[in-house]
């Protein structure tokens, strides 16, 4: 296998929405916060036409890497719904394992609802539900260790067990001989969690580090992507930063490199294109491609699913890869 | 009221397939069969990854009124489930008003399960459940007779009471002087009940008369469209016949009119394309518009839901038609 991601299980609902109804709900425009089940369905109320499309972060980068040509497993959490069933259908028939039962009982299966702003900007409001439920016991050694990288996203920090779980993952993935790769998610997820994302970091839990502009900033509450670039330094093995229509950064021992973006179509609804990135970079590091195709191979990933609404892809990526002579 | 629209109050479910699994799945391309629940069931399970958003004909065409600034009120039965509730909201958040209670028992709300072929073609296989529910009570004479036009579409005479629904909402729209435009739906839906709507036509039932070319054949039993259409003559006031990239055929006392159909990008997904031009022609004709201009407006709401998967607007088509300087 070649990933194995643990995210939020989650089904999100896009709808457009402009700017005053953004500010009016009290929202921060392009991030992601969490509500509960009441300021769900109060938000749901008042928000326009929807369209149900599964979603959840480190899914979406399973669903890539298999569109990529690649395998993937998926780890996460839905209970026994009709939101838990189409969450399944879809990360199944896009040829991603996922082996984990619903939950009998307890709360709903996770949506997030994600308003999308004229300028193709995305806002989330995440009701976690089933997904926060994750435990270590959802994590299973075995598919850890026959998974060559490891992928979980910062999202999860939030609820306790799922940090618990992550932590073992990272674990039986080191033990393993294998890669464990994080996303920094959000910043504003990173404001919650600063000093444990950096411990993660510096005590070497973290192989591939995954972030955007403002998330790296954000970690080193820095204003300035230079500065913040040299404090994240050799911190970690490899460092992909996406600095969005600038494309991309890549940090290694080989040094700082930058990777121009890819453009397919117009910019329509940027939710999913972090996750998209990662999906086409991870999808290059296990099969022996250098890291600016990896970064190239993210690049076309994300261009994909920032052309239409949603966050998973409705082309093939692999014809897309072929044809743009990547692969 | 602009319209009152009955039909079947459906939630569609998107993936893309090719014709292969079409064909491997005993399917005719680009038409509409009835399913039950186990079929739709086992589809669902070898079907592609989905994306859920709300459809139904005439719901469809009540929403795309109301998006070119018409007033707009649908009539049609979901149950008290999670696709009932996402139907609710999604036709309500697009300013359509619809105040039938969601069935508390009965089958579930109704789905249909939409396969885009790559050539933007779709093929529907519907579980009707608690839409085929409807009956003679839900139709409000009173609300029938506060709108301009009563709009039926032909997927619904399959249920015997939801035809008996029909004939009470077209009896009491013509006590109120107000017209009745009724759509052939699908060539297979006048295939089952050809005699029953050549009735309708010849008994003065219908004023406005919907259908694409191939209904329009299938109803006169014939091949050629030129010959359809003398059959057709003046049995009924205004007859629109949509002939796909061809535009459409507008006939009346005034003669036979052709119009162009217009592009708005790539041709995506054809789901939704009659229902919508269907919303143009009758927005058109509720606001004074002559039918050369209301068949134009049916076009250019035609030609934006063809061009995205699914078949509610994404743009406001009201923007659209003042862009193009049709209103």
């Amino acid at each position: 296998m070649n990933l194995l991601a643990i995210g939020n299980a989650l089904v999100d609902v896009l709808a457009h929405a402009d700017d005053a109804f953004i500010a009016a709900n009290g929202l921060d425009k392009g991030s992601m916060r969490l509500v509960d089940e009441a300021e769900a369905d109060r938000l749901y109320g008042v928000m326009g036409p929807g369209v149900e499309s599964s979603g959840g972060s480190a899914a979406n980068t399973a669903v890539g890497v298999v569109s990529l040509g690649g395998s993937a497993q998926f780890v996460g959490r839905v209970r026994d719904d009709t939101l838990g069933q189409v969450f399944t259908h879809d990360i199944r028939a896009a040829g991603v394992v996922f082996e984990c039962a619903p939950a009998p009982t307890g709360p709903p299966t996770g949506r997030c609802l994600v308003l999308v702003s004229p300028d193709a900007e995305r806002t989330m409001s995440t009701f976690l539900g089933a997904a926060s439920h994750l435990v270590p016991a959802d994590v299973d050694p075995a598919a850890v260790a026959a998974a060559e990288i490891t992928y979980l996203e910062g999202y999860l920090w939030d609820p306790s067990e799922a940090k618990e779980a992550f932590r073992k993952a990272m674990a039986a993935a080191h033990d393993a001989a294998g890669r464990v790769a994080f996303s920094l998610s959000d910043a504003f997820c990173v404001d919650r969690f600063r000093p444990e994302f950096v411990d993660l970091i510096d005590s070497g839990h973290v192989d591939i580090l995954f972030a955007n502009q403002a998330e790296l900033c954000s970690l080193f509450e820095v204003d300035d992507l230079e500065v913040a670039l040299k404090q994240l330094g050799q911190r970690v093995p490899i460092a992909a930063i996406t600095v969005g229509a600038a494309g991309s950064v890549v940090v290694s021992a080989d040094g700082v490199e930058r990777v121009a973006a890819r453009v397919l179509g117009g910019v329509v609804d940027t939710t999913g294109a972090g996750d998209l990135f990662a999906a086409g970079f991870l999808y290059g590091l296990t099969h022996g491609h250098d890291l600016t195709r990896c970064a190239d191979l993210g690049s076309l990933a994300a261009a994909e699913i920032i052309s239409h609404v949603g966050s998973r892809p409705e082309q093939s990526l692999r014809d897309l890869a072929v044809e743009a002579g990547l692969l």
